[in-house]
């Protein structure tokens, strides 16, 4: 057993990766299906026959010892006596064990009608010609005579989320335009400061966008009325997927009903049609990447966060020749990490990939017209408007979002004439759903189209960002460090995260999310605090005494608990590097501000330049700037 | 060879159906794709791997021949050398013959983290030890050096679409709200009407919704900032979502980003949910339904259009005990036709199924509130109140839009309180996306409510609807019958079917998009005409001219021609029983209209009371009611 444990771990990444211990655990667990053989199946099993390589051995052995999977299987488990021979034919004997099987079959999937019908799972015809009797079987054999309980499997599936206290209550947060970032909740009286809006630079109540959509409205109506194809294709789209295009130096870009569909959409219309296709999948990417990549069909090889040598190995095991695409995002918006987009795009280069960025986080907050990191990483060329040789004209296909920095609600994707052309004719998601409304596409333009024009806001958010780092930071507060805008606060607990959340709301009136399982794993639960151009000094520390007097009253470890226990994700870890924020000092135009600043400081705060102090000082500097500047209207 | 085909087509539904004829040009249709044996397969042979059965006994056979299928065969065919030993373990002979069959493996289909990394689909430990070297071995091999040529698979995508005339040109239509049913082109002086939006009722102008999203926009902003489980949540989401369930009689309703999310994400994610769930689809299901069941992974069955026969068979084919969705369409919005609501309520109850009814082209059209078809079938129970027992009350899941008839965007799931929470709770593309802006939720509140509350544009849409179907009718115009508010006119040519598009838009300034194939099977293609309440006389005159001066023109058949032929899909058929309109007479005040009418009108009118002539003065008088009753604002 031991030899075919090493020959095992030889071959296999999981077994690889798996202890003894949690094989043992797994292989003794509480059966959590029913078997295809008619047993019940520990979890090892059923992790088993989800392997390629396993699960074809299983069902070849299953089939000769004469257990026929699947329904029949099911039938005889529930004493039904009119289903005859099951399992006797060798055809039975092939029939695939994988209850969760897809069976859809028609090729073209953008047509709503399908032209094979599959064959029902029966595997014989005694089966079949025994159709018409059924509705008596139950009472003929007596063991099996009820209808399933979909009441009892929905009060299941919450009985689980509760459990697991991933059992999601939302708050009423009704986010007031005009006081932004001010809400009401359910009542209008009860107000509260929002803390973890994607609405990252307040575009929502920008007056320009909101002018462009109340002009829209008033001119062509609430909603487009179609599809794209059936009279839902406007100027509106137009012009907004030709900033879109022009933003990311692409030459053409689409827009979806969401980034989510966008994602979904992209990665499942290409991996599936692209022959052979492999899909390289960053293991931190978003659910709408995962989903797109599973509904796709193709062959999915994950790689760890942001390791550019793991992604490698995985890439030179691949012949050159074979479709792949390689899906990862700029910025990873629980933690904040930000991938190594050049790096990969050599790969890329080098193995005869193409990539797939998501900058849903970034657009609109890095570089100098807001089109991204990619845009970011070459901040000067981009600046002087000289996109050629750029690494955001590497990249494939860019996806972004019109729902976060921009302020409104869609997505897209960007990329060549070609290829948007390609999905634009063979994605379902984007064929088959009625268009944006003008008046959201309008007020997206103008988003974008402001922000192309305007630094003041990202940077803004940016300085907003380092204040609150360093002020929780002080206060021994554990920020999970990274080099972008997201604040996220480690707790470590799902029940603790909640409490603090709701505490928060309930005592301090203020919104901050609690991020539990399966947004984050198990034992990472955080807050996740996205500071906006809004969140000005008084709502700062607000919010870092609220969250400081949580921390003491709940227990919650602080950054030194975790720096006695060895560091955890990037907290209290020992002899760590400083995470160097992607926006510069000198992008920022923080170090000419430090010169004048330090200029005049006194003598103890030369010693520190870059307290919370600094910062505070430098933001009344750049609040001042900005508020002649940008946020005239 | 013929006994087998008789076994086959006795127990296989595919084979049954096929004809010899088919199978032959199957079996030599030119390649579609590479063999996972190395060769070219024919189509039949594509098909087959699909199927269950004969996929697994061809995969079997495949190893027993000595080909390992998958990229160990891709690459010998690639020549390259590196890979020694493939299809020589029989782990290898036993890996997957299927190319596109979904890697996803990760149990939770709501995390951003995959906890289970799948092994690459390599059959040996030699090919895994040879990674890092392989960046070579096209050099190595020097027999396939390429990498993959991406920009080649576009244009051959494109080319496809080109070919097969389905490639889609949109036309850009800016339609007009102060002109409705006007658009004007890409240029403002170039204006035409619209006769195929599926703003129905023209709700995307009416007054009260842009009254609602104006304020909303000013007070809320432009977008929500967030999902709903992050800041996206607010008392827009709960009114409308309140509305909804009042509206289908239903205790509650889950609102998403599209109808398209919606159907997707709810049949994807409890036919994955439950367990052995069976989906049974009708064959005309929309392209978002199809997707759900296939990305639920559940076993699919598809039964004949409207055909309850056929469907109880399928359902009494199933054991009692196993979960059954009933996925079906209220009005199927590209031929007309209408789903027999009760019957397969009747159904669901008797086999223990749920039935999940997309009510997306009925809702705000049909019933006394506007809760679509099944609220129609009970018309007086509803329109006095009493939805208890009713049919619509059965309906375990209805979808439906806000982007037609209710003139936004969106979509939406009502039912049980316990199903729409576990759809809240688990399903992906709910969960996140960010929420519709607040204004675009309170525009379709509002739209929801007004409908609820006003008869008179459904009850006008249907009267011009009839007018424009007995007009084109009185011209031997192919009207493909139905008792809805669709007018299909049928072309049964792609190209001529774009020309008349493009001559109905070019020469007449009236817009008819063309539906093809996919969307409608070859041979079927049509003109889609959908009469809302703005398309008053003069409209409906210039559209039936304009119609009937191109089919003279192009040559294009008349329902005279089809009758000849003996008839198809509808047209032409000799001694079809008339379909009745789901309005009655009595439903649209016509019967007591007609009274009154008369007794005024001549002896010639009374012989043929149900002509053009007849509708038309019946129009002008509801026009008159109408106009100072329901378009007041």
């Amino acid at each position: 057993m031991d030899s075919v444990l090493r020959q095992s771990k030889a071959v296999c990444p999981f077994m690889k990766k798996a202890t003894a211990a949690g094989l043992r655990a797994m292989s003794t667990a509480t059966p959590t299906t029913v078997s295809p053989g008619g047993g019940a199946m520990s979890k090892l099993q059923v992790l088993a026959r989800r392997c390629p390589v396993m699960g074809k051995a299983m069902a070849v052995q299953s089939a000769r010892i004469g257990h026929a999977p699947g329904f029949p299987t099911v039938a005889a488990k529930a004493g039904i006596s009119t289903f005859p021979g099951h399992g006797k034919t060798s055809k039975a004997k092939l029939h695939t064990s994988r209850s969760q099987e897809a069976q859809a079959v028609d090729t073209s999937v953008f047509t709503g009608h399908d032209k094979v019908q599959l064959p029902p799972r029966l595997p014989n015809k005694q089966q079949v010609s025994a159709s018409p009797a059924v509705t008596t079987r139950p009472n003929v054999s007596g063991t099996r005579a009820g209808k399933f309980d979909y009441d009892g499997f929905y009060n299941r599936e919450l009985e689980k989320k509760h459990k697991d206290k991933s059992y999601r209550y939302f708050n009423n947060i009704n986010r007031l335009a005009k006081e932004f970032p001010r809400a009401h909740m359910a009542s209008k009286e009860e107000k509260v400061t929002v803390w973890c809006a994607n609405d990252y630079l307040g575009m929502g109540r920008n007056p320009h966008v909101l002018k462009a959509m109340h002009k829209t409205l008033d001119e062509y109506g609430a909603g487009a009325g179609g599809t794209r194809n059936i009279s839902g294709h406007n100027k509106h789209a137009v012009e907004l997927e030709r900033t879109i295009a022009k933003l990311h130096a692409q030459e053409a870009a689409l827009v979806f009903s969401s980034c989510y569909v966008a994602n979904d959409a992209t990665l499942a219309t290409l991996g599936s049609k692209m022959p052979d296709c492999v899909i390289l999948s960053d293991s931190l990417n978003h659910a709408s990447m995962i989903q797109g990549i599973r509904h796709s069909g193709a062959r999915k090889i994950i790689f760890k966060h942001n390791d550019v040598q793991d992604l490698e190995e995985k890439l030179a095991s691949l012949p050159l020749h074979i479709p792949k695409i390689i899906a990862f995002e700029s910025v990873y918006s629980m933690c904040g990490s930000i991938g190594p987009i050049e790096e990969i795009c050599d790969l890329a280069e080098k193995y005869g990939a193409i990539t797939f960025l998501d900058e849903v986080h970034a657009v609109g907050m890095y570089g100098p017209h807001g089109a991204g990191v990619a845009e970011h990483l070459d901040y000067e060329a981009h600046l002087e408007g000289r996109p050629a040789g750029t690494i955001m004209e590497r990249i494939d296909i860019i996806t972004g979002t019109l729902g976060k920095a921009y302020g409104c609600v869609g997505g897209y994707i960007a990329g060549s004439a070609k290829l948007v052309d390609t999905v634009r004719s063979l994605a379902p998601g984007f064929i088959f759903t009625t268009s944006l409304p003008p008046a959201v596409m309008a007020g997206a333009r103008v988003a974008i189209e402001y922000q192309m024009e305007h630094q003041g806001d990202r940077r803004l958010q940016q300085l907003h960002t380092r204040a609150v780092k360093e002020a929780l930071t002080e206060r021994n507060i554990p920020v999970i460090p990274n080099p972008s805008h997201i604040v996220p606060i480690l707790v470590g607990n799902a029940e603790l995260a909640k409490q603090a959340s709701d505490k928060l709301l309930q005592d301090h009136g203020i919104y901050v999310q609690s991020i539990n399982y399966p947004t984050v794993p198990v034992g990472q639960e955080r807050l996740r605090i996205t500071p906006t151009p809004g969140h000005t000094k008084e709502y700062r520390e607000e919010l870092v005494n609220a969250v400081e007097s949580i921390w003491t009253e709940l227990g919650i470890k602080r950054t030194s608990d975790w720096a006695a226990e060895g560091g955890f994700i990037g907290v209290g870890v020992p002899d760590a590097a400083p995470e160097e924020p992607l926006w510069t000092d000198e992008q920022l135009g923080i170090a000419e501000a430090a010169r004048t600043l330090l200029q005049a400081a006194d003598a103890e705060q030369k010693a520190a330049p870059l307290t919370g102090g600094f910062t505070e000082r430098l933001l009344e500097r750049e609040m001042q700037n900005m508020r002649s500047a940008s946020v005239s209207a």
